[in-house]
């Protein structure tokens, strides 16, 4: 039940309609490794900060069972900065300022105990950097899980499409699946993805729920509605966490476990949009898991004869 | 289980990215009636129209067992007229044109045998007209769905909420429950407005499926993802028509009975989407909508523990 996660790992600064953040703690893989430490205590990650980058905050990392022996710490240089500002429907946001700084020449190295790692989440990152990655691994893991985004289809479609080959799972939100495909209908979208390599696709529409697909077959997953959004930033990251640690935790792959594990990675991302940055996710416990996990089984529960 | 439906019947013109239609038939109380009669045979209409509707188009809507007598032919006087083109997303539509006509001064008489109907849908209209129909009840119906939209909350806030405090089911989108509530939170927005008079709300996401709230309770049932979407005018009201023709069919009033209504209109929006106007709607027979519901469980069918 080993998982290596690969992403960045960020600081954010973040304005929303409700508030904003200073520079705070964030990337991909931080959301992943947060969501999937609940499920799981064997989590690697492949990443890389600069020297700015606070000790206690990878402390707080290893504290939750994530071995950070594949972090780079780059002497000398700075961690990734990323800064959004959610529009008012926070369906959508401009990127005021992107610093790429270590990620610059990221080259991934992946320490020799976690190339045997069974389940593999490639975090959203430039798709070369993914492949490397992939490329690293002794055994094939039994699961890999890729994130992407648009803008990695915008500037480097073919490399994603060679790691597309390559992978089980790919998490995208509809926008990017019609991109992907070049179709409108989801459904058609999914058809043509699920053609392109990965046995699975999962398509995430934010407060719309999640799509599944895969063996034929099809699953939604309604988001809970909530009183409250702070933050969207991380909601997919946070999905992802959950999907891959439970998925890893049951030890179990097909569709019938996946509905589950979109499920927990809906609950998961839940807990995420509640508070700006990683805040909630790093204090939410298991029974609290356990009673949004009840509250979706019951919002989708109808005896249709 | 004999239903009122009470809405327009009008000539509508449809610009979609798919193509285009000439004035064909259309209107609330139109889509909802074809909905309705795949539930029950006892439908009855109060609308109005000119004299240059089509008496075809009336005999065909006594075939499916809508009895016309409360449809108004104005002599002298043109049917209501909408035209519209709607965006590349389909999620969002420019009205070109509307010709008032015979609605402008649209007094709606119920029929004496139709006063005892046991339910009552007041499909999309002027709020003063669906309190008139809703005055000339005899009888308290069963049940009273209310349909609206955001023009009447623009323009008679006051009406619109008067009539609210008398009905059962409210049925809106996502957009109109946020301008009725003022929160933007769905959740909070519900509480409210189940506040103003309505015991359940239904609020239509469209492609993104309906909320269900009443009884402390909420339920989502996904849209039907389709191959391809020729036409959304008329989703809302065929998704009404097959809510209340559930209910009525069924005679029961209560949550869980709902959440089957909401199946099922979502089953009748899913067809009448898939052509222009309401020709799907006619076409379809029980076996096609009984597959559709079978598929709708399917999607949501998960075995959480």
């Amino acid at each position: 039940m080993s998982v290596l996660i690969v992403g960045t790992v960020a600081f954010d600064k973040i304005e929303t309609p409700f508030g904003k953040t200073e520079k705070t703690v964030g990337g991909a893989a931080t959301y992943i490794c947060l969501s999937t430490s609940h499920f799981t205590k064997k989590i690697s990650l492949v990443s890389i900060v600069g020297d700015d980058f606070p000790l206690n905050d990878i402390k707080s990392l290893e504290e939750r069972n994530v071995n950070t022996k594949g972090l780079q710490i780059k002497k000398g240089e700075k961690t990734f900065f990323w800064h959004g500002k959610y529009h008012n429907n926070m369906n959508s946001r401009d990127t005021l300022e992107t610093q790429l700084n270590v990620l610059e020449n990221f080259d991934p190295i992946v320490p020799e105990e976690f190339k045997k790692s069974e389940y593999l989440m490639l975090g959203n990152l430039m798709p070369s950097v993914q492949k490397k990655v992939l490329n690293q691994m002794k055994i094939r893991p039994k699961l890999i899980v890729l994130d992407t985004m648009n803008f990695w289809m915008d500037n480097f479609m073919n490399d994603l499409k060679q790691s597309l080959k390559e992978v089980d799972v790919l998490t995208i939100n509809d926008e990017e699946a019609r991109q992907l495909s070049g179709e409108y209908s989801l459904i058609k979208a999914s058809q043509k993805i699920l053609l392109m390599g990965p046995k699975y696709l999962i398509i995430k529409k934010g407060e719309h729920g999640a799509l599944l697909f895969g063996e034929n077959e099809v699953f939604f997953c309604p988001a809970l509605p909530l009183e409250e959004v702070l933050d969207p930033t991380g909601a997919g990251d946070s999905f992802a966490g959950g999907f891959i640690g439970h998925i890893a935790k049951s030890g179990i792959i097909n569709f019938e476990n996946m509905k589950k594990a979109v499920v927990y990675g809906t609950v998961l991302a839940s807990f995420s949009v509640e508070k700006f940055g990683t805040e909630k996710l790093r204090k939410i416990d298991k029974e609290q898991i356990n009673i949004r996990y009840s509250k979706i089984k019951k919002l989708m529960s109808v005896d249709l004869k």
